[in-house]
């Protein structure tokens, strides 16, 4: 099995991605802490159209003030706001971790002490239950997210006290879990149920990596074995509290909404909500990686190949519809109704690379890749503090702002959401960018090289230097030492590279591909691997089956999806046409001036005339068109909507 | 202002419409009695995916009889339940004009009777609240629908006695209408607010036109003033209802969905629920028919123009969303989550007829010849039992019934719906199509010939025959005769005619063209006259703006759009490809054996070839595909979903 780098390990040079992991401790972090402590005068909108909806504050730190009685006051938000907290301090953890910063850390302490004395005697810790519905502790778990939290929090604690050496919360921690596993598993007496949102699963099985302790790996295949045993498992868990007068509520539960139709282990396709879908998948890949259980790992991968063989924007955005933010059918992928929910992607990246690291090929980097430089990176602004929850592939503000089917897509990012998973799960991901660049398998002594950043890595021994000046060049050369022992380095080759040339101290070689990597083995003493390529800018064409994508092309260069806005080009959009041809021959330059910098494309294109004859109809028989040449400007998609309002399409007509 | 002409006067001689009048009268009618009878063995469909929506059986009779004492029992259905019953008497009415039926008439009977027992000693009528909350009779009036319901009755009294001469009905409505007159009104004490659901006022002018007292239209008037003067009148009588202790709810109403978020004569823009919005454009336009409100009528006609110029499907279909049943923004028509109910596209044909009434432009036929062949048919299958609430463009099932966002489009036609607006406003409409063949203005003795379908007409001394075998020929002659008077004899000439030519006695003429319509003007007696004209296969395409309809195309051969289904081609019918030209050459064929006869359309296309290079893929770069020669099958729209569950698809791609 391969196994991740720690992020103290890597050192980010990249120009690219410094920005992001610099923007995110210098402003995301201490944004989103006042945004939390109600201490930012803000604008907060609602996820989607629904007034019932908590978006007048965050609260989530007010709530465990509350909890910990140190304020007066009700809790406010939805019932999972503590995983707010939680997620801002694992994305803390991992910046102070990359680089220690003692402000940052105090702050963060101060939120641990918060947490510390918000919990209860007993390990249980929810200020939601705590402090709304103390006698329905674990007994709504259909919709509770208390361990959905304890996940968060499991994931926070174990990265703190990886960065600081701080126990204190993972201390807090383990007297939780503690509780849950006094309270979860198939012994006579306890809750023979999983949380309706996935997320503790992934996170015991990190508790069990951490610690070394057994029991959080078997607690984490508890939950995953235990779901959809009893489909009716929530259902009863209502009527026994409506029978003992704890509640009177009678909620339609949806099954697959949930994924606990069936055991996960029997589930071939994606379906229902998207994010607990993925953290789920990510949760059973991390058991199986750990009990080699071949039936959890190949019900991994027929939900692998369904998700990314059928349910997957070219953005690696997922999650097709709004009502349950959730896959639909096959190939159903509009572009204007979907979700594609920032934290879907973030998820789709954890699962990919579990998976990547039982089975080392390329197929899971590019995913993970097309995620991180498209629909994952899209979720914030360039400025860190604005954020979309759902990341559409178009947008015609004339539509969407008067159909409330789109009332979800936003044509610009809000300052912050009431159901504010996305902006610290954003946070937490792209702060620690650094996990993704190598993965190395220390048995074979075999190091992966996954992306083309710029960056240091020590790994025991073996030092690996990455220069390049990537997106904006082609080339990339390593330097290796690796202290006299026989190692074996593998560069993936992504899929949209052309012509791939790779020297070893100026010597041209022999392109050894396997599985997407080209490797190299042997006693590394400093030796210069340059690889260079092309990166030709790409027509890319959807399944026929995907009737959204009919008569049209996207546009690729390197990793990036491009977009095209009306601030570059003549509204409306959809009267712009291309071809495949004139796209490969399109023109990339860097644009140092425009949105942080980007590679901006141009492609010929024609553009239909207005034409007078329209102006007071809606249809026209045998209509001739009139095309005029006009250029077409694109944009990487991670950066649209930065620009205040307008259109923007991914798919453009031919 | 042009006048309708009886439905008596006019014998129907038609093979296309005489089968669905007729099929109306012996099985729709009959069929919906027995539904409404609680005396079917048929399923129920909610209209969209809501459990709360009542679809259990329809009880629209029974409501009645527990109200008139003669069952116990509860009110079932939605409030307004009574009106699936009005509806179907001035059906029944219409096809005993048309022709008498003794065993119907007599059933009709027996329902007004019941209606009779039904109603409350002071004239009030309304089974809901009658049973459920007689407290806020008149006071809930943003749902109450009661006054909704009184027009439905209005419609069905003088429908009824027109064609039978029976007084009861009629007595049983004026009855009901004093007390509404005596409860609303600018005096004092009185309710100064509309119905939530517009429909009274329309029906208060109908019976203005049909017993002359000018009081009914005085409150037609009333009701179109009043709304929207004050936007907060709902909200007031929610909280005036709350404050005397008569209910405790708190409602979010919308002004706009409602069309009472400004007063009528200053709405240009068609908003908010489509029905809503249509009826009450209807009745703006029949009062000002009457009135001369400039005001109104301009109204009337930026409303007309913003609807049929930014907001109409191409089959007449109406509202974009099934958010509200609603209208959305302008261009704004996408083909597969639209609403399109078959009600709408009716109300846009009154609508349509009134505005004609007033200026006898072929604009205005040309949509009610354009909903009536497509819209509207489309909202009963041909076996007159099954019933569309919504009309979609396109359906692919395999998408349709995953993504929750098309839960409302159903794949076929249900036996019923929970919501029965749709089948009783079908029969009533479709089965009295003869109102829309020929107008007169009395005046000027002009008659108007609007559509061409067989039959004889007798207005005043002037009679008409028509003969044709439209639209399986291209020619239709009438003659002429009226009794030594002078008469301006009309002919539209519709717009998707080519090389229109008329001879009268044999003699060609000059086309004098005035409004869409050419004219002869002498004394008739018996004069043949013969027009011929092609019918060309046309390819239509949408604005520019309608993003949905970008590089695709739509057939429409006479006042037939026209559909693919996979019955007829190869799935997936989204791989098909065609072009203007070879629309423009396509072959059209009588085909008598298929979906009660139909004009069939086959058109040279191509298909893009299976290509074993998606079976594992959702994208490729730079794809070369294959396309290969195929015949694309095509049918009326109208008729599509007769032959089981399959795709159907409107706009072809290019």
């Amino acid at each position: 099995m391969l196994t991740e780098i720690g992020l103290s390990q890597v050192k980010l040079k990249d120009s690219f991605w410094n920005y992001y992991v610099k923007n995110i401790k210098e402003k995301t972090l201490p944004y989103q802490y006042k945004v939390m402590d109600n201490n930012m005068d803000i604008s907060i909108e609602r996820e989607r159209e629904d007034e019932n909806l908590p978006a007048e504050k965050s609260n989530a730190l007010e709530n465990f003030r509350i909890a910990a009685g140190i304020h007066e006051g009700e809790h406010y938000g939805w019932f999972f706001q503590d995983s707010d907290v939680y997620k801002w301090l694992e994305a803390v953890a991992y910046s102070l971790e990359i680089s220690p910063d003692k402000e940052l850390e105090e702050l963060a302490d101060s939120v641990i002490d918060l947490i510390g004395l918000a919990q209860e005697e007993d390990g249980y810790l929810d200020t939601y239950f705590q402090l709304k519905f103390p006698k329905l502790k674990y007994r709504e778990l259909h919709y509770s997210h208390e361990l959905y939290c304890a996940g968060h929090l499991i994931e926070a604690a174990i990265g703190y006290t990886k960065a600081t050496g701080k126990q204190k919360i993972l201390d807090i921690t383990l007297k939780f879990v503690n509780h849950i596993e006094a309270h979860f598993g198939y012994e006579e007496g306890k809750i023979q149920g999983a949380d309706g949102h996935q997320e503790i699963e992934l996170a015991l099985v990190k508790l069990y990596e951490y610690t070394g302790e057994k029991k959080y790996l078997d607690l984490a295949n508890f939950f995953i074995d235990v779901r959809g045993k009893d489909p009716k498992f929530y259902e009863k868990q209502v009527a026994q509290n409506n029978r003992e007068g704890l509640s009177d509520s009678h909620p339609k539960i949806n099954e697959t909404y949930l994924q606990a139709n069936e055991q996960p282990v029997n589930q071939t396709t994606a379906e229902g909500h998207a994010v607990r879908m993925l953290y789920m998948a990510t949760g059973m890949a991390k058991v199986a990686n750990h009990t080699k259980d071949e039936d959890l790992l190949s019900a991994c991968k027929e939900i692998w190949n369904n998700v990314t063989r059928k349910k997957m924007y070219i953005t690696a955005g997922v999650g097709s519809t709004v009502h349950g933010e959730a896959f639909t059918g096959d190939y159903d992928l509009p572009n204007d109704t979907m979700y594609c929910e920032t934290c879907a992607s973030i998820a789709l990246i954890y699962f990919a690379y579990e998976l990547f690291k039982n089975e080392p090929k390329a197929e899971y980097v590019s995913v993970i890749e097309r995620a991180l430089y498209n629909g994952a990176l899209s979720g914030a602004a360039i400025d860190g503090e604005h954020f979309f929850y759902v990341n559409p592939l178009e947008v015609y503000p004339s539509i969407s702002k008067q159909n409330p089917g789109q009332g979800h897509v936003k044509t610009q990012r809000p300052e912050w959401l009431g159901c504010a998973c996305c902006p610290p799960n954003f946070a937490r991901t792209i702060g620690s960018i650094q996990r993704y660049l190598y993965t190395w398998e220390k048995e074979k002594q075999v190091v992966y090289s996954n992306l083309f950043v710029s960056s240091e890595v020590q790994i025991d021994d073996i030092k690996i230097s990455q220069n390049t000046d990537f997106p904006k060049s082609n080339t990339v050369s390593y330097q290796l030492f690796s202290n006299d022992k026989q190692v074996t380095f593998k560069i993936r080759i992504p899929e949209w590279t052309k012509e791939p040339v790779l020297f070893i101290e100026g010597k041209k070689q022999v392109l050894k591909m396997v599985d997407g990597y080209v490797e190299v083995s042997r006693v590394w003493d400093n030796e210069v691997i340059e690889l260079s390529f092309e990166t030709p800018i790409l027509a890319i064409t959807a399944h026929p089956n995907v009737v959204a994508d009919i008569n049209r092309l996207a546009v690729q260069r390197g990793p990036f999806v491009y977009c095209a806005e009306s601030h570059d080009n003549a509204e409306p959009l959809q009267t712009y046409h291309v071809d495949a041809k004139k796209i490969s021959m399109a023109n990339a330059s860097f644009r140092e001036d425009l949105l942080n910098g980007i590679i901006q494309i141009t492609v010929e294109a024609t553009q239909q005339k207005k034409d007078p004859s329209w102006d007071n109809t809606l249809y026209q028989f045998n209509f001739q068109g009139n095309l005029e040449e006009k250029t077409l400007t694109l944009i990487p998609y991670y950066a649209w909507g930065n620009r205040g309002e307008g259109e923007m399409v991914v798919w453009l007509y031919k």
